[in-house]
């Protein structure tokens, strides 16, 4: 869905793009669809080396995988990205077995969606949304800018540059925390029968215990120690709530009320 | 806002309607904007007798102590009702305080905001909401006929029949704990920093963080032990999620999310 959403903004806007997917019947449908000039399910030298950036829309394993296996096959000189929802985990371990003569700077789209698949790509979702480039010490000030611009050629509202730490410490909190208790609220009982009696609370709480159980698993494991941090947070205020209800101490609810009231507003859409 | 919101409608639909309000300035502001046909701060027999039905839009404690207070106002024979979020802390206690020649059947329509006061009054939050009358073995026929039918004239989406009981753990589960969840969120960490990044994810799930203090902690408290249940059901999946992915136990996460998908569907809109 990514990948594809890539290549056919880019191409849109002139770039020449080339696709490389598992399957044949994606590159066809790239090729039928007119979002990528030429495609293959073969990685080999003679079609990787053809391009001066390659974006890596892959698990994180899959893409260090790939990087073991295929490297040779960049071209020298090239600059490599990803689209990874993690970074600490990927970032240091791909910069330290990639060849000298190829960068890979990382990068995070945040416009992701619930859903996979070149037939859901929508280069629509860019717009307004946050690009962040992951830099770290090995990298060079050309490859920030290089990446930065890649941001701003697919459209997207916000370029920000972070740490792979700040990143994956607000990923923890701000992404992966909330899927975990949208999951965990659906896990908690049964509730089919109360469908019928359920509001817009609910609804926008649990909208995302929809999710993709193939891929979130592994950016959990890969982003361990910040998200245990972010959910031990988490239910330490959940706890206190709870006993202060449980302990009619009314004004510890209130209490924390005017707090997430007073936070909120920094959230409202601008 | 939802006390002026029943009247806006009812009296736009034809029906003859009075107002009491603690403050002049709300009652001179009904009747300016042409919603009551009259109104009063001062609660005496002459005004409240010329009502059959009487709508207390009241936080729970205040409406006890009115009927308390002031029940000997009401004419003989009529029907009065509310829209307090909390029934089984309500409903008894009211039925067993009234004089026997008026009876008190319980609603609660389920179209709040998070907003108060005579100038947030909105009647079209009604359109497709559901209104849930909860009778009890004290409610004759004919007054559990006359609820729904105000929640018709009101223009209620769907009109449901509820137990006490049973209305009090949906509203525990899908309402209460849900706004117990956006509270801790908020409240895990200062994330105010982390503003310029949130997506729609965390922004759906917190918007309910924004809560009337005055209000919430008093409707917590009197369905204290339905809302622990509900409390401790989702702390148990979320401390099964977060020890799965601390001891790598990716199975379970992925079985959890599996669940969660699959109950999430019964959610959609329809």
């Amino acid at each position: 869905m990514i990948g594809a959403s890539y290549a056919e903004k880019l191409h849109s806007r002139g770039w020449f793009v080339g696709g490389i997917s598992a399957r044949q019947s994606t590159v066809t449908k790239a090729l039928d669809s007119n979002i990528i000039d030429c495609g293959t399910i073969d990685v080999t030298k003679e079609f990787v080396s053809n391009f001066d950036i390659v974006v890596f829309a892959l698990y994180p394993k899959l893409f260090i995988n790939w990087v073991e296996r295929y490297q040779d096959c960049l071209k020298s000189g090239a600059l490599i990205t990803d689209v990874t929802g993690v970074k600490g985990a990927v970032v240091y371990r791909i910069q330290d077995i990639l060849r000298s003569d190829v960068e890979f700077i990382a990068a995070h789209p945040m416009a992701g969606r619930e859903l996979s698949g070149i037939d859901n790509r929508n280069s629509k979702v860019f717009e307004g949304a946050n690009y962040i480039v992951t830099p770290t010490e090995a990298n060079t000030p050309g490859a920030i800018e290089s990446a930065k611009e890649l941001g701003r050629e697919l459209g997207f509202g916000k370029i920000s540059v972070l740490s792979p730490e700040e990143h994956d410490e607000m990923i923890a909190f701000l992404s992966q925390l909330t899927h975990c208790i949208a999951v965990s609220l659906m896990c908690s009982k049964d509730s089919t029968h109360l469908a019928d009696y359920t509001g817009d609370s609910f609804r926008d709480l649990t909208r995302i215990a929809t999710i993709n159980e193939n891929m979130w698993p592994e950016l959990f494991a890969m982003n361990k120690t910040k998200l245990l941090e972010q959910m031990g947070l988490f239910e330490k205020e959940f706890c206190r709530l709870k006993e202060a209800i449980a302990s009619d101490d009314l004004d510890t609810v209130r209490e924390m009320m005017i707090t997430s009231t007073a936070r909120r507003q920094y959230f409202n859409k601008k």
